[in-house]
């Protein structure tokens, strides 16, 4: 436990996945084909949070949603990679391009295109639906389901960690 | 319990946030970068009762969605507020303009956003998946969750209590 | 129970109302104003299936939703009044035209609004998560909540209650 | 058990229903009369698993929807019928077409329109929320609910029992 606090001290970046995190999995078809995404107003309020304290966002999504890039780019959040077939090269780009170590990142996946990532950072962590691969892989568990707060729950648990978490008391 | 029951029986005005409270927290995101709301019938009900039993309501809103205020109006409000960035201030406007008390005032929130109001109010209350910060600031809890029919809960107690509501029997 | 069982037997149509019942009280709503909602389809199976079968199906709703009319005119259902102040009288004009005694009707609704109904008809249902002044009413509360199927359930108990039902064995 | 893993273990190609399987049942009614479905991730992610190793998968739908169409189009699932009337005798088609025995088909439904496949193929699956008539049938009841990552479950299961899943270790 001693040594999950410390991963979660060490953390500057969060890397995150689009389906099954910050959406609870499901897609809306319409008739045209557009897949419209539903999100989390809390893990919305997390995010923009974390950036404006200084913390890196990277979304990386195998997906393809014009309106989730959207909605992320009014959170603050610029780094948002879709339709990403090898996630690792992405992730590798921003920790360089930010000048991150992998101990200084935690990523939070749900789904086996996540594995790499979840092994390539500091603390790896899934939504309590994730699947049972990233279940048995990952340091934290959330204790909230995909599209529920589960992104909300890592941020705040690690900016509460490092004391920067402005609405405790 | 009496204590609450006496908060209960002064109210007459229900200042309520928007995503969390009126909604679940999830906003469909389109590919235009519309972001959609979705509302329960039941609260909509008791709003409209609320209304035309001579009670004031104020919607205080941090997001943007002309849908919402659309809806809001049909219903027989008009204090409807969206991206407002400081909540307290147009509390203070809408109690001021009805000549309301602050302890006749019910406030429902369910994230950090609204502690303040929670504070201002006299009967601070919440969705049974607020966040933990306004849970343990909270009057009364509802049992029901946000955008399941929380309002619906607020206002028929309110009313049951001061012999308003008028379908009981 | 046995009583119960009598008043499935008599019944020969239904009248049901749309929010909390046919759909679980959520609205969509969108940046133009218009207000989406969500029907479940195995519902509409038993519907179909109803009035194949010879059943009548009435549909009174407070609510205006073109969207749903479109739908349950394709399944069959002829008799839709929507934006309905007076549910009553709509009821009676149906029972009237069909030549129906009550005893012949079942009513499923989930509010306030419906109660008149609920005691005009033979059989008065309702979902497992109507209000309390409804459920307290109800000769059958389904065990399934609006919009997950809980007309099926109603359709598929008094057909078979009736021998009807074709899908048994 | 071991009968039923025999089952799995022949299995080459997947017969699907659309509504309660692929999604929850839900249909989102647009005021134009649209018709729109919500699809899951994970078992898109699974569909597409199994067909670039080599299985057939064919969806069978009472229902018709474009955008499902084209979202398995995108997912490399070329055999989509939509508004079929009598399923078994596209069923008959796919498995001629394809030189598959009925031993080889896991078919996976949810309602009574479903029955006719659910007899003629080789493993009857059905989700954990299908109706009774469908339960009382099924050699494997998922575990999880339709719309909800049950065809997930079955790919899953399927291509583990023949270790074709590609993500175990």
């Amino acid at each position: 436990l001693s040594e999950l606090l410390d991963k979660f001290s060490n953390i500057k970046a969060f890397v995150l996945d689009v389906d099954g995190v910050l959406t609870d999995g499901s897609i809306l078809v319409t008739e045209d084909g557009d897949q419209l995404r539903s999100m989390n107003i809390k893990d919305g309020f997390a995010m923009k949070c974390a950036v404006e304290n200084g913390y890196k966002i990277c979304i990386i999504s195998g997906g393809t949603s014009e309106g989730v890039v959207k909605r992320l780019n009014k959170l603050g959040i610029s780094d948002v990679f879709i339709g990403v077939k090898e996630k690792l090269h992405v992730f590798n780009d921003f920790i360089q391009k930010n000048n991150l170590a992998a101990n200084q990142v935690a990523v939070m996946g749900d789904d086996v295109p996540d594995l790499t990532l979840l092994d390539a950072c500091g603390l790896s962590t899934c939504p309590y639906d994730a699947v049972k691969n990233v279940l048995n892989k990952c340091d934290y568990i959330s204790p909230v389901n995909g599209g529920k707060g589960c992104v909300r729950d890592l941020i705040e648990k690690t900016m509460n960690s490092q004391g920067t978490w402005p609405y405790n008391g």
